[in-house]
């Protein structure tokens, strides 16, 4: 993909979290990469979702340094680099505060699977990672939230091939995919994943977690290799 | 009805979900059933609602094989087919995963009837089917859904005719209806009982249940012989 | 006035329940009365807003005999009709299923007088009359819905001149004022007031009901003699 | 500033109240000062949203008096005059009852610091002001309503500048910053924390509040002398 056609699609991808109701003025952020040129585009920094445009989107590499765009990265840039760098099979990253997805990260608790809608997008609960180590948050801080995100996936064995999407414990939810869009349809997934969860508990605070047969089911349907499913 | 007239309505009728709130994407699914053809017009599977337009709708009999049309039905299809083949009377079938009702059905918990809302349409709890067996399961999956319906309904001695609505457990909602148009109304209104329902044993962990008195008074107003309701 | 004119008023308080948010399909209606004739005008029974015009609302007397128009006039006509016979000073009345408000007369509680919202428009609870007796609902149901609403003020002291807003227990609320456009208000008012009474519980179960020296001044700068309140 | 700019200033950011869903009818009100010299911008009393312009704002002086326009100005005047005289660095007020950050005033109860939502904000729990004693609401009550929030701002030792937001027990919140875009933008970030917040302890009653280093960390890279952030 030329530059062009990366903050293009980085472009889109933006646009979609306040159309889906995602963010609150600037608190989110899409990133598009291209792994052959080993570089991404992310939103400027502070820019309000009404005033993006194709143009203002920042190339950087995957360490985070500008490649080309005179704004500065969005805050978040090296958590996206650090991913990126590490997990060579994502083209898109989303990080946003999204309600009752962050209200779960508060509340530093996994979200239990309960029903298909969930099982129909991973087999697992969606994974809490701890909030960081003072030693963490002191250096260098966005740096470190993408080695707590790989860190405590692999504590819990998930590849992120197929768990797409971590709270960050006292923080928020980000969210990937082999692309932007794939990245920015978990965002709004989770979101619907973490309110159903919240109500499911308030109806009944001994709701069982799904059973194993109908997690099978549901996401084979729609991921394994005789996938049929699409509603 | 034509074909094509079937896949028109099928077209406006799903066109409904998300002008009413009731699916994120694609979660959610209308058909609209000729009885006197054998067939009914379904949506297509995985294709956003902005996509849609009548001539993708798909035409497949009550076994739910393809009469007409290219694209794949939806992954549902054989539970809509199981429904139509031994429930004549019904023209339309509905299954959103909207919030609230598929945090019931979550839950696994019958959703109560507290009020008149909720009795001017079924005076009965919505029923919460349980979540079905293994077997069930790993067999052909969504032609057994329709049987966990059909099945929860006679061990419960409900009529399809009197109760148009129903709880999946640890799946989501399904409607239906004299017509499609009926069945989207019916999700509507059950989204919005679900809600009600949740608040009220917030409110109240108390409240009792509607009394027998005016569960019959608001649906026989509605619907018995001397119907005079509308609001 | 004139039917038209008061026909005009009725569709425009009507069409206002949809726009703010209070109504599902035909859940609601709003009349409009002009004592001097002795009539009021009223939705027509099961039509859905988006179909209302002026000519289609339907003009009765306070018998809820209809005195002009060719539809069948709302099902809860006769509530309004007892209502307006009794209490010379209202000129609209609205009825609405609004989701907040319902789910307290399902939790048969008032709503208690947490702050100074809820006391800038009225100084007790928002009165929750209990379900009607069976002898009540089995006989003429709507004519003494307006009977026990009646008598639940008249029983709380309330005069219907300061207290323009109550809850039928297990069924919904219902809303006056010396206009329909009041009455409208009311509705709206009602219906955020239940909302944050049922948040406030959630976040403090011992949250006090606002303390006396509040909720006169919050209530009489709106309403006293020396009124200057309006935000 | 003249008069012409300061009441278009104030006009534009009274009508973010509504677009951002902070406010119901006129429930709110934003001003906007000059203090160079010593008046400000008011929204009129009781003008619906949908009929201001600005024409209609009001100028005062920080006595409250009018100096300019024919409306009666916001019946929180009072209150806005005396936090512009007592705290010269803030250029804009905004007094809304947004639901969930109301509610949190209703239940006397501050805000905690949850999450990194908060502390990009603030590094305090947002405070709330006890109800005022019989005396201050008997007296000039919007008046004393200012005092209530600068003594309980020094009472907790904060500083205006650095927390921007205050809840008024039993009432509704006040905001104000630098500008009054700054003050609305913090009005619908105290309703979404405080949303969050309502949550948060609803999945977990054990929560803790955020760790100092995330506070620290959080707010620095947004407000410290090395800032970075913008997402």
């Amino acid at each position: 993909m030329s530059y062009q056609a990366i903050k293009e699609q980085a472009y889109e991808a933006n646009m979609q979290l306040p159309a889906l109701g995602l963010v609150l003025f600037t608190f989110g952020n899409v990133s598009v990469a291209d792994h052959s040129k080993g570089v991404f585009a992310i939103k400027p920094s502070g820019v309000p979702y009404a005033e993006l445009s194709p143009e203002k989107m920042v190339i950087v590499d995957f360490d985070a340094k500008t490649v080309e765009g005179t704004g500065r990265p969005s805050s978040d840039t090296k958590t996206h680099a650090v991913l990126y760098k590490h997990w060579p099979e994502i083209g898109g990253i989303v990080h946003t505060h999204s309600t009752y997805a962050t209200a779960w990260a508060q509340a530093q608790r996994d979200i239990p699977i309960f029903g298909t809608t969930h099982a129909d997008h991973l087999t697992v609960d969606v994974p809490c990672a701890p909030p960081m180590s003072d030693e963490m948050i002191k250096g260098n801080y966005e740096h470190e939230t993408g080695f707590q995100i790989m860190n405590y996936m692999k504590e819990k064995g998930l590849s992120y091939k197929d768990v797409e999407m971590i709270l960050v414990g006292n923080h928020a939810p980000f969210t990937w995919g082999k692309t932007a869009h794939k990245a920015v349809y978990n965002a709004a997934v989770l979101e619907e994943v973490a309110k159903m969860a919240f109500l499911t508990e308030n109806i009944n605070a001994q709701a069982p977690r799904l059973k194993d047969s109908l997690i099978r089911k549901h996401f084979e349907r729609k991921h394994g290799p005789d996938a049929y499913y699409g509603q």
